[in-house]
């Protein structure tokens, strides 16, 4: 079989670990596998790279190597680009094709074998999950994500020392446009309050909130999502700021300064005379610091989806199960592309607590076994 | 001998080393040596820890911690101040004191033992060095830079990876009011070009330079000073925000939005369509991974400066001198507190090339002992 495998969307610290997964596997079973640049662009332009003939060694130092070793793309194709697409994998005999990124990758192969289903064109397609949001259906949760968390988490650990040290208010602000899980791991890092876009955010509660930490610790380290939203599902940056959207028609709210401008509400509403704030940014998806679990789960993920066009299946999205918690074991298999294709998941209600605006100990038990060991903090 | 222990200014990922250092030096020699919560504002309010007491395993722990476990403050104290310092020191009968800070603790020890003398009051008094900023003369670097420049180094080769991934600019804004060491670790992560306080920032230069980058590579990761001033010594920053200052009427400029202002401004100048900004921030002071290299330096320093108690001099600041670069060899020892005191060192002339804006091979020699184990990326 000739396999095509692509890396879409925003770049993780374990995308890498997926290719490799499924290079090495597509290597043993003595399949040709090439890569195309910058995700589905690079099958319009022909820009392909032979993985099958790299060495293992190679392989492996780049699986160890955050963000997508192929480049990536935010293009979002439609019929049309799905059928040039096709015509491409036509030309080159590729029957097979791997696309690893968010759900719109799983749309994308969901376009592209309808396409050839219409002209047919036999050949098959498996999505395998990436995101550092944590937001695809059907997975307890998927790569990337844990390696984000693990940033999140540490970076928290360490600012809460920091902000005892030298106490105020901290406001962190950590990717996820529409679900908490990022924001949850700092929660488990620490915060003393956690924001997330699941939860209509109220600036006068927020202040009254932040207060009440205050008085209780003497400071307050925040957790806070870049994608918080008001009652009517208004982003609160869009308050304050203009904001430019992405081919995908999602905000891009990274760069904005959120953090700055409800560090300047707080010092206002007089809750604290020092405010601070970190936008985590990028970091959050690239550190090279990743998860052991993570890296270990990606790389099965590649495998499970070369596996998987050697099945009896035509298509799928490969999802992560957890089997069980103590000890933690997973199950990564293969379900249809239409369960995860275009749709979201949010954090589970039984993870966060409303009142106490912090993640549950249910929460807690979802996080730890997936950030990997972390230092322990010592207090005087 | 009864020795008083203090942490101040802004907190670093071995600050910790240095306390447990002394503490450790202190206990085998049998002296009594006690801390002061949040730096000299302990002493004036007599809250303090006993340090002597606390058992080693604790102690080790409290050392990889990163941060000021004493707590820190930020407070200049004048003549006034250090005579109330000295009454309680006389009160205790405190004849050893340890200050471990910036520049401004070396002054603050001096205003102290300047005051005994006149008081008739026989103690001795001890800088340790700590900065992540690494503006401390007559030091080769200071305990905290290794580590800051670590994290700094670290992020920017994952945010290398990832602007070649979906590529454009991407600002990183790193610390460093005065002294462009901790930017320049950025071009040991890979940086296309480097922006430091010590070489005057042109706007038009600067877009020029970048957009030379982006026609060159398709891309270009900057790594900018939050200190960048223009040629009449103004930060950049000023052009744009207002600003608050600290006690010590430094500016705080980590908070402020100079990267995405930078970012607009190269949109605006049409240099690329693409441009992100990360602020690195808090992080870099206080996340935990930590240089192996600059933890044993920091404990070092503690334990240098308790036998330099012991020693015939009344007064010093701890240093740190490279005595080879390879292999990396360092000497620890005092040198005269006014050698250090409010001065600030600036990145020497060879570790920078003007003219294409990035660290020399001679910067590169100098960092890259002190940043302990880093990951290989591979490309593909």
């Amino acid at each position: 079989m000739k396999i095509l495998i692509a890396q879409g969307g925003g770049p993780t610290a374990v995308i890498n670990q997926s290719l490799v997964g499924a290079v090495m596997a597509a290597k043993e079973a003595g399949h040709e596998i090439i890569g195309s640049r910058h995700g589905i662009k690079g099958i319009i332009d022909e820009d392909f790279v032979e993985l099958h003939s790299l060495d293992n060694e190679k392989l492996m130092k780049v699986a160890e190597t955050p963000s997508s070793a192929l480049g990536s793309t935010r293009d979002k194709p439609d019929e049309e680009y799905c059928t040039k697409i096709l015509n491409i994998f036509q030309k080159h005999e590729i029957t097979g094709f791997l696309y690893i990124g968010g759900n719109d990758s799983s749309e994308t192969i969901r376009l592209v074998l309808e396409a050839a289903k219409k002209a047919n064109y036999a050949m098959k397609g498996f999505h395998i999950p990436k995101t550092v949001d944590n937001d695809l259906m059907e997975n307890d949760h998927t790569p990337g994500f844990p390696s984000a968390a693990r940033f999140v988490a540490k970076a928290i650990m360490g600012l809460d020392r920091d902000n005892e040290a030298l106490p105020g208010v901290h406001i962190c602000i950590i990717m996820g446009r529409h679900a908490g899980f990022l924001t949850c791991a700092g929660g488990l890092g620490g915060a003393h309050r956690v924001y997330i876009p699941e939860i209509p955010f109220n600036l006068d509660h927020f202040a009254k909130e932040v207060k009440e930490t205050v008085e209780q610790h003497g400071r307050a380290v925040l957790a806070i999502s870049e994608g918080i939203q008001d009652a009517d599902g208004n982003p609160i940056i869009s308050h304050f700021v203009d904001q430019e959207t992405d081919a995908h028609g999602n905000l891009q709210l990274s760069g904005l300064p959120l953090g700055n401008v409800l560090a300047d509400f707080l010092k206002e509403k007089g809750v604290a005379k020092r405010v601070r704030q970190d936008t985590f940014g990028y970091p959050q998806r690239c550190y090279p610091d990743a998860s052991k679990v993570d890296q270990t789960e990606a790389f099965e993920c590649g495998k499970v989806a070369v596996k998987s066009l050697q099945s009896d299946l035509s298509s799928g999205s490969i999802t992560i199960k957890r089997t069980s918690n103590s000890p933690y074991t997973v199950e990564i298999a293969p379900v249809d592309l239409d369960k995860v294709a275009n749709l979201t998941r949010h954090l589970p209600e039984e993870y966060y607590d409303k009142e106490s605006k912090n993640i549950t100990e249910a929460g807690r038990d979802y996080l730890m076994p997936l950030i990997g060991e972390i230092p322990q903090m010592e207090r005087l």
